[in-house]
């Protein structure tokens, strides 16, 4: 489907998809992170740096089955979101996953404050993908995404983070409430077009909320 | 009138389109399309892909009068709004036809729960053209777009689109609910400055109407 | 102050604001438009085209004394601002002029339902010049923008527009109500600095308003 | 933790970072300003210039004990806010200082009547640091700005400014009232992360507001 750029170098990719999600809002303050999966390497976006301005030699490397470091660039810190991307790597066979502070994605949390978010009859929902019935959702289905509550610690997120994946199986991500997203797909672009068709979906039920309009029922 | 750049590569012209809407957030999430009329080829986008990212030899071509594709770039697949496209072209004459995402379009579907998406007074109108009377419209006239029903399938829009479009001969748009909009025009200028002036006013109706303003009428 | 570049291609700057104003949303769907004079030239950027794509000999040269052509791109028809540019630069010694479609230009006038735009205690009134007083605002001073009402043809805004001029001679700027905004100042970076002040005024004052405050006093 | 790239020219850098902070909304219409320490030298964007166009010949020296200035770019005016500037330089050490009219610090101070704006159980406030405990903050902790009344001329806002110091020693940052934000950092990273991070809690806070939440407490 989506085209493979065999070539591509992944650090350069890392590089290039934080410089992106820097111009949506969604790397901002150091925040969020990318890492992609190539043959039995992960790459990683490092720990509290400008994420638009990263350089190649600055990306960490994972060995993907021993999880140990290949590479680790002088000075800096690996992203304490390393064992909730390793989640979705191991429990989900992501291809690449994103992890946005996008404020659509912390609002969708104030204004849906159960376990939920809950979106129906919207074009946008079209561009994720079932991982249970490994199909593309219906316009007319419910997509569900799960929310877990925040904590202090990034890394004390990995048990309810990981409890959630096996608990809804068909989603492509996790909200994490008043903080943001963790979102995968097989490939590095499923992933972006799951985390943009998804931030697409969080603005808009905003909007309709704010609006008077119900987003988790047709009409 | 618009400046024609005849030895423009319509390749070159689809993929800069694609990256220039996907900042305006009208083809974000692989969603949305762009496809231009040059000769007797029509050129169009892939579908799922990124389209900001969409290289030359990715774009497929059509031959016009037959249908048939004259280049079909390898593991790529093309755009389901294919039929719908070719409706603009056949129907209408359509020099370029561009499919948004835009979340204004979406909201204008909402905020107008009838069949009509309409504004009047407002100086962006008279960047679209009616196609009756073959001129731009007036600031006091009534613009008037119509708003057709989703479906799962989008190749199922093609029969309401088509009556819409005959419906409603002098718009050179058609809205989908909840999802999104079809534009064209005689030029991929004419086809861009429609598009842009569409979005301009469905996020300027939506503003006024949360405001307490009435777009359908002067004062 | 500010910087000359005496040695700048005036037509390059006329394209380069294209782009920039394209970005910020101000000249959208080939709407609003540039000029600017250096020595006894006024450069205009052409009307209905794609104000982001603007190539340096696109752009219409005039004799500043006569007003008769000196350079009239082929194929290209001049802007219908051409009076109204012409009344800045010749009752205001403009050195640049820009017509804005902004949205919030757009909105300001619609939320100030009278005659007048008003602001007060916002530090971005300092950015504005007094034109009778020849100094910058205070920020505890009044601004005030006279708002004209729009014709369906842009050469009939002349008379209204010069009576503003002549009515409001502290003004650098005149809005029209529910098209945009016309703004000018010695040079082009004076002219680019009033309409970057008064879109953030314009943006913050109808948020205010939305909000409950009043921009039109200090509490 | 960040990135030193000790080789890079300091003037390139507030040139560099005047461009991004222009993007973003925070030195348009020539307001707001960026200066940076490298060893006992400032480095100061000029006032009342293009802020996306500086050049690195147009960029301040000034020596740093005595405050004398090293370099004065020909026909160029230092920033009013060098006193503001050289308070956070000689008071807290910092290694860069932002000054920002962003519209969200602008609208946060309205919103926020009193003298503080304080926010908490939000993610972002964990890219901020605690000047006094020498850590970042925690996610459940109170984040205070203080927020001072705003000046006709900027320079009378350095006592104010510096009493916020004094009183708020934790905070890496001011509000001005209807004004901006002052903000700084232990290098030029970490400034503009508190700077980003400050907008987005500004931006979110003002959102949360106007839904109905309550920034300054958990639920």
């Amino acid at each position: 489907m989506a085209i493979d750029h065999k070539d591509e170098d992944p650090r350069e990719l890392v590089a290039s998809l934080c410089k992106d999600f820097y111009k949506l809002g969604w790397v901002t303050g150091t925040g969020g992170g990318v890492s992609v999966k190539k043959g039995d390497s992960i790459f990683l976006a490092p720990s509290g740096v400008q994420k638009e301005r990263i350089k190649t030699d600055e990306v960490f490397i994972v060995d993907f089955p021993t999880g140990a470091f290949r590479f680790e660039p002088e000075g800096l810190k690996c992203t304490e979101c390393y064992p909730l991307f390793m989640s979705a790597f191991r429990l989900r066979g992501a291809g690449a996953v994103i992890h946005s502070h996008s404020q659509n994605a912390f609002m969708a949390t104030l204004m849906y404050p159960g376990k939920e978010f809950v979106v129906t009859h919207m074009e946008m929902i079209k561009g994720l993908r079932n991982a249970v019935d490994q199909r593309a959702y219906r316009y007319d289905e419910k997509l569900v995404i799960p929310i877990i509550e925040n904590t202090c610690f990034e890394k004390d997120l990995t048990e309810s983070l990981t409890r959630a994946m096996s608990d809804y199986p068909a989603a492509c991500a996790v909200l994490v409430r008043r903080h943001g997203l963790y979102v995968w797909g097989d490939t590095w672009q499923k992933a972006k077009t799951h985390a943009e068709c998804l931030d697409y979906l969080f603005e808009t039920a905003c909007k309709m909320k704010a609006a008077g309009f119900d987003p988790t029922a047709p009409e």
